[in-house]
């Protein structure tokens, strides 16, 4: 390591003090959610069975910035800034021109990104005096974000975790139950939407979001969480992108391309959007990649249109890329990629040809990820190990080209809980998974009657 | 978390230029190591087999600064410096009229303090034109942190790991492998020290050591490693003493007792001896205690005399508190306190009434820790968990005094691959095992005639 890693570190009186809403910027007017009863337009009452106002609030607004509450900010400090690095020993083993910079975001206690929106919506819903939150987790990223936040600030933590994971993640569990959640293997007994999908064992992250949504629409006292998809969700995750602004200011540079995974899009958009800020209002022209797994590419093969965000159709319809609200992608290790759709702002975004996407196959993450372990010393989520193969992509391309290129990836989370993907991908028996075009097709056949999102 | 956690960052510049070297203060000349051979005081030449010249120096040196090599700052960027935090939550939990403040080391790659010697360790050897270090690893913690700073610096690295941790926590092995390292099931076929010890196939650390010294012994190219327990161990922890230095200047208050969990005594160390050699020079009245398993009690129920470092008897024998070189203690979660022997620096700090010890209960242990992971948001290592422990007594009977008292602890790492003891804790089936006086008074009576320490 004879030329070190850079970090790029700001002081904490820099944690953000507004999120970025992009809502406020993007051309035309935002298309509205449909209620799954109706396939009318949804209003914030239809919401307001299982969120509290304020974050309702959140969803709609318009105005380009929200001041982020001073308690959500005081529970940031616990990790936030967040670092960022120049990633000077990957540069050099790839013999590239290319400056490749990634902000970490798996110093928080949870090891990812999300509870940037676990806080907030912890927050919020304590001060509408919910006293519980019910949400559904695959891997485990969100479930144990959502304990770990809930914990601070003294609420119940119900987890509906996907069966198969509950059986083959037992750790991720654990840790939910060490911040107090109870957690539940989906499908349960204990909703009607559970118990009709019994003949699915193994369960699927659409099902587990029924088995929440419906607990929290039955209760007074209990309200569902999401960790991705929806603006309010995106909105928090500016923090990441927001500070970022400030460290590549540090660092004297600009980026070139700014690429990060996208499963429903909070990894992605936490780290855009407020460089997309700049480039929708002409301050800049980076590029922006969303990388998908090939096993799941809504982006890249979904079709635009609304679509349920569960499978049992009790969620809202959104205009968004999907695969199907009933399609199952295949089992890669990156299971906060493995999702049917995609958030509507993303989703705008790449139909509006603002946002690049491409689909990357498993294997050939999990080879940028060894390399990146080995030069960088951070051993990444598989999620994240996306990124790190669409930043080494460019920064090869940029040696093709003989082109100086600033790359910017968000390292989302570490893989302290996914190394059983790694010894399969170490010992040659990793699988890699390709989409089934059949598979969505027929989800796609499956789907109602919508209004045109074109 | 109506009063939030507290955090206390210290700018990048702050990371130490030096490490403090207690040697320099301690009363009278300290003794020397023995020679396993003779008998006699082993020389600087008795080392040179093992480790390379810059590191015995610094074991033997009694300047009372030591400069940090550039290249070394430099790696240690990666995550250092570290948060220091006040615990609001905890302390308003407990009622406590107490203050109590926590370094964390948690945020490294690896998770643990570790990598603050494994990373000049690796640099030192890389200096002196060696290409490969062998080490031996328990609970994984040490293991994987020599295999990323080996990375960094581009050695090959051998791990010897106790085979009953091989075969339970295969993700610290894969935490190595990813990194590039190749790790050994202990005892193994590859050296005479493992094929003696066939007839135990679960291992033990000291048979690991002595695996991984014997094929240190016999390659020019090849040097051993060890995690904790030397003093250029200890030195190398110091930054971690060093930076809360600081970060107790900014929060404007003064540790009356300062509280480390001790296996080999880095961790007691890192935290203790810069504040130590304050209290050596008469300029603080801080006490210090270090806290380590009811079922390993070295410190609190060993005998002070010389031993050996590793069950075959090949490591040079130390002046310190031991319970017998063969002595095998019982299976408790936190393994990195799993050792017979302990540091000559901190033993003699015991013995003179300098530092205090106290032995605690594994399940007593997991309750602090749960509580504080449901206050301050962090899951512990077991470990740490004893550091946690001792704070809270020391916040309690603070309280039953009715006095402030100001309490740092050092919560060396954190839990995530130890989830599967919280999981026992949490069902109620952990072990709360007790040390055995009958099997240390047998493995003492085993020990050779040495001259004596007093």
């Amino acid at each position: 390591m004879s030329e070190p890693t850079t970090k790029f570190l700001l002081p904490e009186d820099q944690i953000p003090t507004a999120w970025v809403n992009l809502m406020a910027d993007l051309p035309g007017e935002p298309l509205p959610p449909l209620s799954p009863a109706t396939m009318q337009p949804a209003g914030p009452e239809d919401l307001s069975a299982i969120f509290p106002m304020a974050l309702i609030q959140q969803e709609v607004s318009t105005e380009p910035e929200i001041p982020i509450p001073e308690p959500v900010r005081e529970a940031y400090r616990l990790w936030r800034p967040t670092p960022l690095y120049r990633a000077r020993s990957l540069e050099r083993a790839l013999d590239t021109p290319a400056r490749i910079y990634y902000k970490y975001e798996g110093t928080s206690p949870a090891g990812s990104h999300k509870p940037n929106t676990a806080i907030p919506q912890a927050y919020e819903n304590k001060q509408a005096g919910i006293t519980k939150l019910t949400t559904e987790t695959g891997a485990g990223q969100w479930g144990s974000s959502l304990a770990f936040a809930c914990a601070l600030f003294g609420l119940e933590c119900e987890v509906f975790m996907v069966g198969s994971s509950y059986d083959q993640k037992p750790y991720r569990r654990s840790m939910m139950q060490t911040w107090g959640a109870t957690v539940h293997r989906s499908p349960s007994t204990l909703t009607q939407a559970g118990r009709d999908q019994s003949s699915h064992p193994t369960g699927s992250l659409g099902i587990a979001i029924s088995e929440a949504v419906e607990l929290a629409v039955q209760r007074e006292d209990t309200n569902y969480s999401l960790g991705s998809v929806l603006n309010h969700v995106l909105l928090h995750q500016t923090v990441i992108g927001i500070e970022a602004i400030a460290q590549m200011e540090m660092a004297g540079d600009e980026p070139d391309v700014i690429i990060a995974a996208c499963g429903g899009g909070s990894n992605f958009g936490g780290i855009a959007i407020p460089f997309l800020r700049r480039k929708l209002r002409g301050e800049s022209s980076t590029r922006f990649l969303a990388v998908e797994p090939a096993a799941c590419p809504t982006l890249t093969r979904g079709v635009y249109r609304y679509d349920y965000g569960d499978t049992a159709g009790l969620t809202p319809l959104m205009p968004m890329y999907t695969l199907g609200h009933d399609f199952v992608p295949p089992p890669v290790h990156a299971g906060g990629l493995r999702y049917h759709g995609d958030s509507p702002l993303v989703s705008a975004l790449v139909k509006e040809g603002i946002v690049e996407a491409r689909a990357l196959r498993q294997n050939d993450c999990f080879a940028a990820a060894l390399q990146f372990a080995r030069t960088e010393g951070i051993i990444a989520a598989p999620e994240s190990s996306h990124a790190i193969r669409g930043a080494i992509d460019e920064a090869l391309a940029a040696r093709e080209a003989g082109e100086e290129r600033v790359i910017l990836f968000n390292l989302s989370g570490h893989g302290d809980f996914d190394m059983a993907a790694y010894d399969a991908y170490l010992s040659g028996s990793l699988e890699d998974p390709e989409f089934s075009e059949a598979d969505m097709e027929a989800a796609l056949a499956r789907l109602p009657e919508t209004p045109p999102v074109g």
